[in-house]
């Protein structure tokens, strides 16, 4: 039951969509117990971002969302893997990639909660 | 103070968004205390979604915010609701929807926090 | 490590967005140790919202990520701040105004966690 939302203000093609959405699927496995095949991605491109006040670079605001919790060290694996991605594949520089974490306590699917 | 954003890979027309609407306005009564008059909805169709490494079912992450906090049955009884609103109105299945809540300790309105 | 989302029904401008990305970067430092040289803004305009069941309106939800935490007094502080900015540049009211707030615990940049 992870969710990663992924902002930028880059524009992402079809193929960039494919591979970043492939990578996240195994990146999440850093997180003990998470895999794709809980995981849900969603992507938004082209946003109107600013980073300490400038709007001149490729940028990304990447939110992790999980239920329950897991390590300072597993979140940190997974920010590391999260980065390499967004910049290997979108040409963004680490330095403008904030990846933001949430541990969530409740959280449903298919009608009822976890 | 309660904000649902529905975010969602089909596409939503005025209809559906006025009948989600109001049947989302009806379901937050679930919460002790919350109720239309103070709800907050959002709308985001089309999103770019990836639910288990697949894109070929409508699919929606619906995220809800509260200030303050509730029980985990009432959270379940919501979770119920907006599947079924979703279900019905929007023909996504059950199994392609996760709601996931968020108890926020600081929440202002109208210039100044509650 | 903040960042803050502006998410409107309303049109938000060249102009505007410009103006309202200067102003945020003042108002964050409401918060003991941010300051515009760390802040992420996004934006989202026309956004198909409803606040108390009605769309009639203009509005915004406001999201405040920071990394850590603060006083109650620094966030309503905030809230104002930030209120007084959307109202001035974007005549949105106050009472469709909701400014929200989330401490985060685990927050990367450059490829490694705060």
């Amino acid at each position: 039951m992870p969710c990663i939302n992924v902002k930028t203000n880059a524009e992402i093609n079809s193929d960039q969509e494919q591979t970043v959405k492939e990578q996240l699927g195994h990146a999440i496995t850093c997180i003990p117990g998470k895999s794709e095949s809980w995981l849900m991605i969603t992507f938004e491109d082209q946003v109107p971002m600013y980073f300490k006040g400038k709007a001149d670079q490729r940028m990304a605001f990447v939110e992790v969302k999980i239920y329950g919790s897991a390590s300072a060290e597993d979140y940190d694996r997974l920010t590391g893997e999260i980065t390499k991605i967004l910049e290997t594949n979108l040409s963004i520089a680490p330095s403008q990639i904030y990846v933001k974490y949430e541990e969530v306590s409740y959280w449903g699917w298919n009608g009822n909660n976890f």
